[in-house]
């Protein structure tokens, strides 16, 4: 593939930046302790975070599709949630301790390269969220886990949940570069298609874990990109940072 | 005034965090003195920065009364450009030239206490811009000052510019935080004001430089803030920070 100068990365977040899952389930079986209450102690809390993400793309597909103005991605969460806690027959919670749960999302915690690995890139690029996190999830996020951001753009800021092209073309317009000169970061394939299909340039990096130790989709870049990497740290290598 | 629990500080940028002026200046005394031309050496640079700045508020005035859609600041600050350099008889210059020449509101210096005083109160805040300067604009002199935001939001997310009220309620909006836990801070009575009236806090830090040594107006606080302070550190002094 042709060298490409590129001036900013644009970076997926869930499960790219953050493993939501293992933080999910931590948080999870911390609170079921704390609770005490044999109905807390014995969920799956893997099973639980499963059942959250699993929601997240039909959700979003409601907004996408028009059948809804714009909601933002924490009340997407809540409804998915309410739902959740019937599914999982828990009850009970007090209304703050439904929304404190509901931010569980503000404070996932970091793959062990990432802080190292966006230090590192941030000499030397523009580092911007892409996610369909909302500006206050992925701001929270950044204040927990130490994400050096300079820019905290996306879906809520373009107004269209990725994959919708708006996502990527707005970012890169609020960003004052061409499509060509932003680098969008991600562990999903369909999500770099879609980049790629807007004329970004394109990065995988391997997370082959996000969905658990049985993960059998998303472990390898399925297409030609710019770069494939196994970290980001690999990543800032690659990019001589 | 009754104390408030404040999340988040909301940041005007241009004389309050950078120093426009002296930073125009500087760059056109160098440019003149790189060029050589005449034509360039003699030009008196502060008379430029004020005649340029001076176009800004009625600049976006066109765009607050709807007399035309959005335009973001980069195109503003060009349309000003080109006039003001038929003003000052300056000619000759390169599309290259003039466009770098018009981000040099990308590279505006911070005032001496700026990065401290963030860097101070970002350990308790969420720092974001709440600058009528659009997003690469402010991005890119952060990333030129080495200025720590957490978000950069501020007029072009918003879609208005200070001081109408989206400009404050969409940045609050945007943070999931109510505006009375946003705290407005600002070297211009006017903007307070207008954050005040919304519901932000305020608070006043003094910038009597920032139109050049005769500033007659702005150099103390005309009303009742939250805070007034001399500069960045003496604001984290008073947050606690």
């Amino acid at each position: 593939m042709a060298e490409q100068t590129f001036k900013a990365l644009l970076f997926d977040v869930f499960g790219t930046v953050v493993d939501w899952r293992s933080s999910i389930i931590a948080e999870g079986e911390a609170f079921g302790r704390a609770k005490g209450h044999e109905q807390f102690r014995d969920i799956d809390w893997a099973a639980f975070a499963d059942g959250w993400r699993a929601k997240y793309q039909p959700a979003m597909k409601r907004v996408r599709m028009g059948e809804t103005g714009w909601i933002k991605l924490d009340d997407l969460h809540r409804s998915n949630l309410d739902e959740l806690l019937e599914e999982f027959s828990i009850s009970g919670l007090s209304e703050a301790e439904i929304d404190h749960w509901n931010k569980v999302w503000h404070r996932l915690n970091p793959w062990p390269d990432t802080v190292a690995g966006l230090t590192r890139l941030k000499q030397k690029f523009v580092l911007a969220t892409l996610s369909n996190g909302n500006v206050a999830l992925i701001v929270n996020m950044a204040k927990h886990g130490g994400l050096p951001w300079d820019a905290v753009l996306g879906a809520e800021v373009a107004g269209h949940y990725k994959p919708q092209p708006e996502a990527y073309l707005k970012t890169a317009a609020f960003l004052g570069l061409a499509p060509g000169e932003c680098l969008m970061v991600a562990a999903h394939n369909a999500d770099l298609l879609a980049a790629g299909g807007c004329g970004l340039g394109t990065a995988f990096v391997s997370r082959p874990t996000e969905y658990g130790p049985e993960q059998d989709f998303d472990n390898t870049a399925e297409n030609e990109y710019n770069y494939a990497a196994t970290d980001f740290l690999d990543l800032a290598n690659q990019l001589g940072c």
